[in-house]
């Protein structure tokens, strides 16, 4: 039996999964459970980083995150879900890490760089801010995970874990860590529904999978298409124009799409036809998702059980990368 | 039956204890056993802050430590004596309270401040070396320690401690954590033995616990006495005169130390004979400490067996205040 390539992926509990986070890298999640052995961050730690002062928004989520695995098809029968906070090998990995990467290293991380613009932290960076990618090398390390998969914006972290790893390794005399490599999303970043910004929690701007079909058709009627196309006769464009991209990322008829896309663009398909195209659409995605997750919320013992499992797991492996560490650097008396 | 207050002291483990840690902490340790609930921590992660790249420093010391506090007296039976790699919780709280401090406070805190430029650290800090105040504050506060004694040096830690204590409560939302407040050490720091620098294991300028008599009269015959003292008949300086900072420290008939000291102010008293007195001074007071450490060095079983003993104790106080603040930021859902 040739054992299967560890991935190790997550998301911050700090809101609902949305539609983004459906097309960049849940769906292919429920793909990969059956190819690789998948585990499931539900990152409660990392999301405090940015949220110290503001727990609920991380506490009131993290059962939402796990409804919104299963209901799209994670199954935590071939996927290990599990909780940041309950894997106190990961804060003690982390510990011994942040011992070896300089200050201005982590200020160098262009990954951070760009977090610490958006979010406006500037001077008053959080410290475990800072040293998120520190922690994220914990993460990667403590499950022996080989394969990432990562939009290309979180490429330094992966360099970043690697260094550490080769740090270490070399600190320690033998290879007890694993060097990892990304799998980079192939689907494009979908943008917020104003077209502006990349659709994250925080912005607002959002189509989660709770969604009602009534909102649905207020989110896709208020979606950005072209402002230059004034009547239906005219050309469209499909860069920038927000419906397209979603559906792009989820209309299955691909060939329809094609034709729909020379349509628009030649003229005589009017933004009314295609919202309404992407509104059947993501209400058939949407409708197993959403009944499936109410079930799931409606028994919240069952998320807990689920999550509690994965995570009792999760124990047992990271315990045992963060020994070999400890044993490595002379640490383990008792 | 009252309750004792709760002391939280220790030694970063990257060296032998010294006399400059005797005179300034431990002996006060031996009395405090007495009167207090008085936890030591022998700091290996503290230890790693700046020694990552060399683990063995801190690895090596560790059971060196423990027999050092055995041999002056520390009683496992009054005093716990724990190692901080082992308690996870420490790890975790360190996490949790880095989301609510920013790197720019680390930047300023004057002890942080003071050591980078004594390590000289400059743009090559270790993450972990910056955040070790806040390191610290979960060392404290995860023992609901309430007395920490320390050197005026210290004091910007515990302000930090306390402030990271308010921050935490007003986030949770009642006093899970308790602030603490220094016990100033009443002796001066001792010097090292050129008289230039304070004495620091780093400093490899030091007297041991495990010094033979003839290494330690040579030690004493190196120390800086007074420049301009060139003939017996001279009057001496006592300031700044390391053999009278030792005396000051350690002699204990302290009528004839004022008596010596007038003596060697108006003149009469030689080097010689004020190195005589310290060194049979030191030789009666590190010989029952030698014997004792030897013996104790011979039976490592017997160090590691108290020193995971204390530990095992102390991993229950500290996970309960790791599950207490994870309650209160709501991560307790298992």
């Amino acid at each position: 039996m040739s054992k299967k390539e560890v991935i190790l992926t997550g998301d911050r509990a700090t809101g609902q999964l949305h539609l983004g986070h459906l097309a960049g890298s849940v769906l292919k999640r429920v793909e990969l459970q059956e190819t690789h052995d998948q585990t499931i961050l539900v990152a409660d730690m990392q999301g405090l980083t940015d949220n110290g002062h503001d727990p609920k928004k991380v506490s009131e989520n993290i059962l939402n995150v796990v409804a919104d695995y299963l209901s799209v098809g994670i199954d935590p029968t071939k996927t290990t879900i599990c909780l940041q906070s309950k894997l106190p090998a990961l804060a003690e990995l982390t510990m011994f890490y942040s011992n070896i990467v300089t200050v201005s290293r982590l200020e160098r991380n262009p990954t951070v760089r760009n977090e610490i613009k958006n979010k406006g932290f500037d001077k008053v960076i959080p410290a475990g801010f800072l040293n998120y990618p520190i922690s994220q090398a914990a993460d990667i390390t403590a499950f022996n995970a080989t394969l990432i998969p990562v939009g290309d914006d979180q490429l330094p972290m992966i360099e970043q874990t690697n260094e550490i790893v080769r740090k270490m390794n070399s600190i320690v005399g033998k290879p007890v860590l694993s060097e990892c490599r990304s799998l980079l999303s192939d689907m494009p970043r979908l943008p917020s529904l104003d077209g502006k910004t990349k659709m994250s929690k925080s912005a607002g701007n959002t189509i989660t999978l709770d969604v009602t079909n009534k909102e649905l058709k207020k989110l896709v009627n208020k979606m950005y298409t072209d402002d230059n196309h004034l009547t239906i006769d005219m050309p469209g464009q499909i860069e920038g124009n927000v419906v397209f991209s979603y559906l792009d990322a989820f209309y299955k008829d691909k060939a329809h799409l094609a034709e729909l896309k020379a349509h628009y663009q030649r003229g005589g398909l009017g933004d009314g036809q295609t919202k309404k195209v992407l509104l059947e659409c993501l209400i058939e995605l949407i409708t197993p998702f959403r009944k499936r997750r109410q079930e799931l919320m409606s028994d919240k013992g069952e998320l807990i059980r689920v999550l509690k499992e994965g995570t009792e797991k999760s124990q047992i492996i990271t315990g045992e990368t963060c020994e070999k560490i400890k044993q490595g650097l002379g640490l383990s008396l008792f």
